[in-house]
């Protein structure tokens, strides 16, 4: 282990005016731009991050993120994200984060993420533990606790309904020519007026990543809203080039 | 003048990754964003920023942005905004930017701005020379070199094709209700395929805040291309209630 190099990670934010929507909150797009940046620099700092691993034609796939907040940070905020290893697979590790204020210590929420490896010119999933003879190995902190549920299978009934159709443009496409993981966010949360945010709160959001998308893909958003009214489960497909749809995310919104 | 208080503000940002475009460089939307960053932190520290002016009912508002890059930051590049009062008259201040790389000391380009202030109650325009005793004469330092053009008139001929049409949704509504500055930018860009992206690098970027756009906003991009084939000139209009386009914006891009 690096000299010096906890398990956990912490990092410093802030709320930025520009990313905090009419609430004057933190939007939560953004917010899982700061977690994506704290598991980057988490990894980075231990050896095992985005830059080295792309130089040895292996790059990491979020395949799961979920981010349940008491609130989100108002802005000017200034707050921490600590993130740490939870467990480490053959082919899959989890990574949580805790969301919290810096001058208050108040905790705004915590996340849950899981990702895989692969390798970049056989897009095949790659054996994580091989990397740097195991080196993720030696940060698993199975004891911290995150007390927000693991993501679930979301099922996105047949009858849900087709709520937007988007076509992938030049903002959306991330370094790798995919459709950006952040953006894949913040389309989902469009789905909800501003009416809706004005009188309930976002609780959670689940998001699994199934397929990649790309630029000029014709995207379909189909969502179907629980009894509760509260809850709304979300399917995005794209049609791929025989008119086929092809499933590319499934998300869960809650509110409160 | 607060004691320490150069008349240059200087702030540190990074090329963030999933803020990056697919030729790994700092999207022109969030160099946006970084410069309006920059002049928050420099107008707050010297008691003219924005917080302060919403407890005494003002607001800034931005009328004008140019940006003029030699080249975008790559991905995880530190580099630094200067940003300083260039002049400053009853209604209106300009206020100038240069874009530098921290480890290499590259100058990445500039940007000039234009703000008027305004009552936020009244939304009439608000005398800026009275705000603390004229607080910010103290920091107009017109010697220092801002070597790009001020922003022109643009002029989008009748001629200009329709070539977009969005609706505003929760994530382009900021934190006053209204449009947000840098998602215009965002719309802007994304009227060039990525193919063009691919063999034209964007260099100036000039935009004309005009009127307020608001959620649910129907929102059409008028464009024409000039002669030469690297400039392109827009026009951003939305339907008012009785059917007419009002304008809402200008802008101007240059690739190279």
């Amino acid at each position: 282990m690096p000299k010096g190099m906890d398990k956990i990670g912490c990092y410093e934010f802030w709320a930025e005016p520009f990313h905090c929507d009419f609430n004057k909150r933190l939007m939560m797009g953004h917010l899982g731009n700061h977690l994506l940046n704290a598991a980057d620099f988490h990894s980075r700092d231990r050896g095992f991050g985005m830059a080295f691993l792309n130089s040895i034609k292996k790059t990491w796939v979020l395949s799961r993120l979920a981010i349940e907040m008491e609130e989100l940070p108002p802005m000017y905020a200034r707050f921490q994200v600590e993130t740490w290893v939870e467990t480490a697979m053959r082919f899959f590790t989890n990574r949580n984060f805790k969301v919290q204020d810096i001058d208050s210590g108040k905790v705004y929420g915590y996340g849950r993420s899981v990702w895989a490896m692969i390798d970049t010119e056989t897009r095949q999933p790659a054996n994580l533990l091989d990397i740097c003879e195991g080196a993720i190995s030696q940060y698993v902190l199975k004891e911290k606790e995150c007390p927000i549920a693991k993501s679930s299978r979301v099922n996105v009934g047949e009858d849900a309904a087709l709520a937007a159709t988007i076509v992938t443009q030049y903002n959306d496409i991330d370094v790798n020519g995919h459709f950006n993981s952040v953006k894949y966010i913040e389309h989902i949360l469009n789905l909800f007026s501003l009416d809706w945010y004005a009188s309930h709160q976002l609780h959670r959001l689940e998001i699994a990543y199934v397929a990649e998308a790309h630029y000029g893909d014709s995207v379909k958003l189909y969502r179907h809203d629980t009894d509760d009214g509260l809850t709304t489960s979300v399917r995005m497909v794209k049609d791929d080039h025989d008119g086929q749809e092809v499933e590319i995310c499934r998300a869960l919104v809650k509110f409160k």
